[in-house]
């Protein structure tokens, strides 16, 4: 989490409605849907009585769990599931409550719970995005044809109209706003692949269950398990850090047009100094720089954890919690931290 | 270059053919060809007579940099273009000789230069692609039906066929191979923004030039320049480090199963050992993690060279250029390395 | 913070003693200890009579600030520090009061915070580091002269004494270890500066009253401010990436043995499946390789963070922020989750 | 190789006399050095005749190996050694020949060929620096009266004298500098372990041995080999790239002076645009953030290739041979560019 422990820094740096998309009773209530889910494609396989089935989906979805004992016991199992699936099974009882979690693996619920995460965030994420191509608009629709000095390789070159900066930060947002559609399809896989990934346990109603479970999600069935093949998440560490890229390009110019003064750009607020009372920093801007800077390093990081062992890798789910969530609060925070910044600008360039 | 002055390493790590692609030789002929579309489009707007036009079409194609007057000026300038563009000029004459290079600025041709590279080693290396698919469809006719032990977070879990980790290594790839369509329209993008990215400099016929170079060159024209907004360049290095890692998980398993023994795998050829003779080292399947490794650190620094400030950065196109062919040989190497890997299974799996 | 607002992956890889060293009371508290050491300062320097200052800063050490409305202006101010000094401020009066914060600035306070906590990190996972250390050599006893084939490049190569793995496991702790007292050398800094890096505020008396804050802090005055030149930090963050680097070999060499099977290592404990209940998986070994890999992507991120623009860097201050507690905090989780490892080791080896 | 294959880009980002040093002709004399060495070694221990141990060391080092069998059989082995071991063999004949490369491994000579490498390294890189030093103080001597304007968090703050931004330059350097002799210390120590790094073929003799070899070359015993343990690399690539970082801000700083205009800095040369004639770009600053930023990342990626499994890790080594020499190449441009830099400095700062 971006921001850690400390609350001022959470403040600047986090985004507290996505963090908690990946908070434990989100990622649990998602356990909770899967395994209702799966229950719901076991009935529709034949394996228990529909209306068993309904009783059983009803009491999951309604089961809560311990969250206490599933944090000690995820540190024994390096997983939570095993715990939660313990205690929902010692919640349950009656015709098929014995088939809870039959044919399914930890990580398909994990994964299925990171992917429903990631489509939330993705939500949050273009609808920000999208009234800040809008605020770009209006600042192209009251400044745009003011003059300012073209900066190219740090030296003046020729004098161009506001609205050509306006677009270079405009068409790579427009361009990721976009991509969302083909990314949404990219990233909502089903994960469900069972104990070792060829949901061998279900036999030939594999395809059934899978298909039910993934209908009543609203996700895609890619029609195997993707263990070990991560792309509906590489997919989505990508486009966020490539839009939180043109942010930071929007905050790096921003700031180096404070920088040449006010025939560059009026900012109102700005930060204040302990020491020179007389400053307006812009801080907003150079915090859309770092956290740009930031991101770039955890899909790195992303990459790195890309070579999941043989049928389960253990180390490289763990990089992967350990990364996304920060990627995508810190992609959340910039594209508030964007709102601000173009709109405290009151004056972009000057009269030509 | 990855592999550096030594040749062994070049051997072991790099990619010739690739690199040629990269060779002053080659970057020179791309200046070439988009100088000479430009002259077309210049005349195809009526700036030149077309019989003026030809002839010097003709004859910037012909023109013979001197490479190393590049070079040393390229350390001044930042950039080779400037003395590239002094020499062609020098080189011509007569009617039209005075607006070569006319609305068009350095980064107009480096850009597009690797945009040609670029397309050119997707071509070589999705071809590698498919060949390498195939080398795993024939795995699977011959072994696929045999007995593995599935191993889950390092332990032995279940039995599997080994049809169902020859799946997880093709897979991804297959996938990879189903982007390449895709991959060439976002990559291949002319670059066309002049001085300062607005081809001010072409007043209203602007456009009629950019089309008319971009149907020249046989690339799409996106309306507008990207000097700062590089997209196209991202996805070339995203796609390339995920099919770097897809080879380097088949690189892990391979070693790891070596590890495990002869009951999982039997390889041809192998390593030899300067202190133990019997050995035979898996050593193809840890260069392809290492491959892979490598590429994750390289998109890494492509994500860290996103923020290109105002309208031109010098610091990230030099970032650019430093980064993108290492990623373009590793990937190469790593895909020749994967067949000669794949190739070298003489055995997978026991009976069941 | 590694884990988010996940409370079972907090669990699983964060650390909370350490987490609560960067907390906003942990910093305030420095923030307090700062201005009562400069007014101490000015009081040697002769600018506040001795009486006032003893009072004030009795006053400043109890002062307690509203943590809300700094984190609110920290957004703002893109710091904590001005809204901190604007409430410390109104909460005194009388002789001298006006004197506060008088010739520092906000990094002042930010940087000497980071390093009084980047010292107590020291103190802590230098203790648990000589207690791994302690373990390793138990196991050394009771099961070096027991038998194991060295593996080298994933192959096996001849028998090794158990006492030399133990040993490459344990020589780059010790080392480190060794190098605890050079390191809080280089981080153990006080950070002064004043507004533009010279104490020009102070004039004359500069040296004095930094000398005098050095001294109540227990920290070393290099004689200038380092606003800009962040070797105190990247000396903790290096070695800290070394040692969870270090940690992260002993679990992969763990996880690999446990692959091997029971000729390697026996261990207890070990996670469970929550589809194969048979398996014991070294989920242990398996997180201190992802701590590894994920302290070894943040310290890179910590490098790209080194460049601070002019006098001071609002952009490099911010991922400083960002990147140094999760260093901090996954190294603690390191060094638990190596003791435990350790400890859960039950055989080593075979009898030769 | 920063650069490539491309002529114009190893000019501008690449360092030849560096890149010699880790050339095949450089490593394998270094072989030829650790060879003969050890042969050395074995006379002392009372294996070979003292005549017979002068003779095969004579021929040693005159041998010339077949350099493309070496690159051919390097892709098979995965490390040249093999190959140069068997070539060698096959030139000696006679009394003691038997016994050459006894008790060695092909990494005991890989790495050992890296330490010899990166020493000269060092002697190069810090004389350049020191040079760069005097260049700074040179520049104090001449300008440091004059006034700038300083400027924090990318806002003009106070004025500050020039000597107090040169100086943020020049204390980092000359604590680089400072720390060459405890960096030559740390780096300068022989490789020697042996097959499975415990020197077992040598028994009571090994001690001797190693010593020996160890003063033959110049370099520290450490008393066991490391393998696995890779302090001496990162010590030498974290020293380079902290060097390439302070540089990297100079270069920054210098880039924000130059957009800022002549009250804050006059450059020579200056690189030209092939559009705008009037333009001087600041394009040696521009380069050092570039080389900062590479190294940056090359080291995140040394971070990340310090997880050696067992007894040898050829995937980690494969890592190391492709990254080292690029940061050191990358580190001793920079240091050219620096001095490129300050000596292109016709002014600095105004009257005040």
């Amino acid at each position: 989490m971006p921001g850690g422990q400390s609350g001022w820094l959470r403040g600047l740096t986090g985004d507290q409605e996505i963090a908690d998309l990946f908070s434990d009773q989100a990622q649990f209530e998602s356990f909770a849907r899967f395994e209702s889910a799966l229950i719901s494609g076991l009935a529709e396989a034949g394996l228990i009585e529909p209306d068993a089935a309904s009783e059983l989906e009803r009491r999951i979805l309604e089961f809560t769990p311990d969250e206490n004992r599933i944090a000690a016991a995820a540190v024994a199992d390096g997983i939570p599931v095993p715990e939660y699936v313990r205690q929902l099974r010692q919640a349950l009882s009656g015709p098929g409550s014995k088939l809870v979690h039959f044919g399914a693996t930890s990580q398909d619920l994990t994964d299925t719970a990171t992917v429903e995460a990631l489509l939330r965030v993705i939500d949050i994420t273009s609808a920000r995005l999208d009234l800040l191509i809008a605020d770009l608009d209006a600042l192209q629709a009251r400044g745009g044809n003011r003059t300012l000095k073209a900066i190219t390789r740090m030296q003046e070159a020729l004098d161009i109209q506001a609205s050509g900066r306006i677009r270079i930060w405009r068409d790579p947002l427009k361009a990721l706003s976009e991509r969302v559609p083909s990314l949404r399809l990219e990233t909502g896989k089903l994960q469900f692949g069972g104990a070792v990934g060829d949901l061998q346990a279900l036999g030939g109603d594999a395809g059934t269950v899978a298909a039910t479970i993934a209908d009543k999600l609203g996700l895609d069935w890619p029609g195997s398990g993707w263990h070990t093949a991560r792309r509906p998440l590489m997919a989505c560490a990508g486009w966020m850090t490539e839009l939180s890229a043109a942010l930071g390009k929007i905050g790096q110019d921003v700031a180096m047009m404070a920088l040449r003064g006010s025939a560059d750009i009026g900012l109102s607020g700005g930060g204040s100094s302990s020491a020179m009372p007389h400053k307006q920093n812009p801080v907003t801007a150079e915090r859309l720089v770092a956290l740009a800077q930031f991101n770039a390093s955890l899909t790195g990081a992303m990459h790195q954890a890309q070579i999941h062992e043989m049928e389960r890798s253990g180390t490289a789910m763990t990089l992967e919690w350990m990364i996304l969530p920060q990627i995508c609060e810190t992609t959340g925070n910039a594209l508030l931290a964007g709102r601000e910044l173009i709109g405290s600008i009151t004056r972009i360039g000057h009269e030509s």
